[in-house]
């Protein structure tokens, strides 16, 4: 939907009415970051030989974010990058995405912004919006539903004894902002674009799935935490170096470790990975931080300076 | 997963955190109505020479219903319905569906309810839950994204000169409803029914797709709209006889051309369609109500009495 002539199709099909004027603004808008929305579904195929992988993922005002501390286009973006990460933990190719949008009156005149801000992550990732919802409500909700495909989808379930564990990028920048952010300080703009502008691993992800990672998880609860999934899901115990998590400077190990919201991958691999080449593809590090133990009860053993350490809580909504 | 070693495995495998306990709950009370919770996302497959239809949908609190109108279990399970009926209205077989949930504290104690709601409605359409997403909040939001696929999914765009139009079931039932509860009366027992527990018409669709539909819209904005929704989308004028669209008791035609949330079925097919077999099959009426006409602009003229009339305008959030 992209020449003049298709918007005026478009604007026929849809037919009369405020809500569909809203929608033939997205499409507007949106030119070919969209594609065929206006019917009761969205139709697309599923490449031969693959399967579908699906994700649903909300994000609400107060809850996940705050509004003076992001553009509408990063809230956008930001709700739009935590769901495509889920794609990139199973290391699947984005086929779209919908996104169903409670928009407050108070935001309504920003709601072309936010949906700027999914169109720019959905085609930073290659995913098509293929359609959406839109309704009134008292609270901004973006509720983001990607789907992928892939020969082969990671699980979280895949780690075996001796495993290499791996990270993607550099941790603590979403912890750091957060932390200036409360106090009232602006973040240093690396941090800050850490937790503005997340970027999902969804092409690093199919190299890494490529190069013989079997399991992955991404980092939106805390690496700990997410590590923990992982761990519990393969029935393993692992062990967690933490001296050689790469943090963001300011950050410490473990605080690296709890900070959530960085959508960073960890990937357990039977041989080594060569961070060289993913670093020269990417631009960000791929680091080995631990490995999948023989024995123990499952979950994740840390250790810094030569000694095991207390390992910190992920983010919790229902403990709030 | 439906034994108790398979719950213990899933304790396991999803790891600690109220959050998880949440999901284990959820777990334990769908039981074999949900598959595969726990992984970054849902893995399904598409069968072969099928297209995938995909359609999203959010039920807020105070805009798409009202907490004192119906109990949470109808809640959940309206808003699971709503959302399927997009399926039908493409004539696709359920695949699965995923549920992102808003749940504010005053819903927390109501959440299980909730989720047999969501329950109810996906076996009944025999849709798996495949997936979801909890958050806090402060209204409560139930988005259900669901999947679904056909050999060739009906569009409101088939529509073509001479076609006859059809519609399933009975009009007028939730605007019974709705006015008897704003009343403060309660409503009849079977428009009630139809208010609080309508049925997505996903079987039907598949029969009148096989019997020689070739558009279709479900309604959901009234009958009126949505017909013109399938009008505009076919690019043809269409002609609606008022005074054969079946209405329940109480009910004028013109009134039940703009009963909302129906989730009946609008079809258009070149041959006549079996209205006995059909009813015989499915236990509720197939009308025919109209027909495609040569010429003109796109859009509905509806008669009534011999005359013409017009028609009323459909539900519309941006219109509130």
């Amino acid at each position: 939907v992209t020449s003049p002539r298709d918007r005026a199709e478009a604007h026929t099909a849809l037919g009369p009415g405020r809500e569909f004027d809203a929608i033939r603004g997205l499409i507007a808008r949106w030119g070919p970051a969209a594609r065929g929305l206006g019917d009761d579904c969205a139709v697309l195929d599923v490449p031969a030989g693959e399967r579908l992988c699906v994700s649903t993922d909300a994000c609400v005002e107060g809850v996940h974010f705050h509004r003076e501390w992001l553009t509408p286009r990063e809230i956008g973006a930001r709700a739009t990058a935590a769901a495509l990460s889920d794609l990139a933990a199973m290391a699947a190719r984005p086929l779209g995405l919908v996104v169903a949008a409670v928009v407050p009156p108070a935001w309504r005149a920003d709601f072309g912004e936010l949906a700027d801000g999914v169109a720019e992550a959905a085609t930073a990732a290659g995913a098509p919006i293929l359609g959406g919802d839109t309704s009134a409500g008292s609270e901004l909700t973006l509720t983001v539903t990607v789907l992928g495909s892939a020969p082969a989808p990671l699980a979280r379930a895949g780690a075996q004894r001796g495993d290499r564990l791996y990270v993607t990028g550099t941790f603590g920048g979403p912890l750091a902002a957060l932390r200036a952010l409360v106090h009232g300080v602006p973040p240093a703009a690396a941090d800050r674009a850490r937790f503005a502008s997340p970027a999902p691993r969804v092409r690093e992800a199919r190299w890494l799935a490529g190069a013989g990672a079997r399991a992955a998880v991404d980092v939106s609860d805390g690496l700990a935490a997410d590590l923990g999934h992982l761990a519990a899901a393969s029935g393993v115990r692992v062990r967690l170096e933490l001296d050689r998590v790469p943090c963001v400077p300011g950050i410490a190990p473990l605080d690296a470790a709890r900070s959530g919201e960085e959508y960073e991958l960890v990937v357990a691999a039977p041989t080594p990975l060569d961070g060289h080449a993913f670093a020269a593809a990417f631009g960000i590090p791929l680091t080995e931080v631990g490995r999948v133990l023989g024995e123990g009860a499952p979950g994740v053993e840390a250790w810094l300076g030569g000694a095991r350490v207390d390992l910190p809580r992920g983010h919790d909504h229902f403990s709030e």
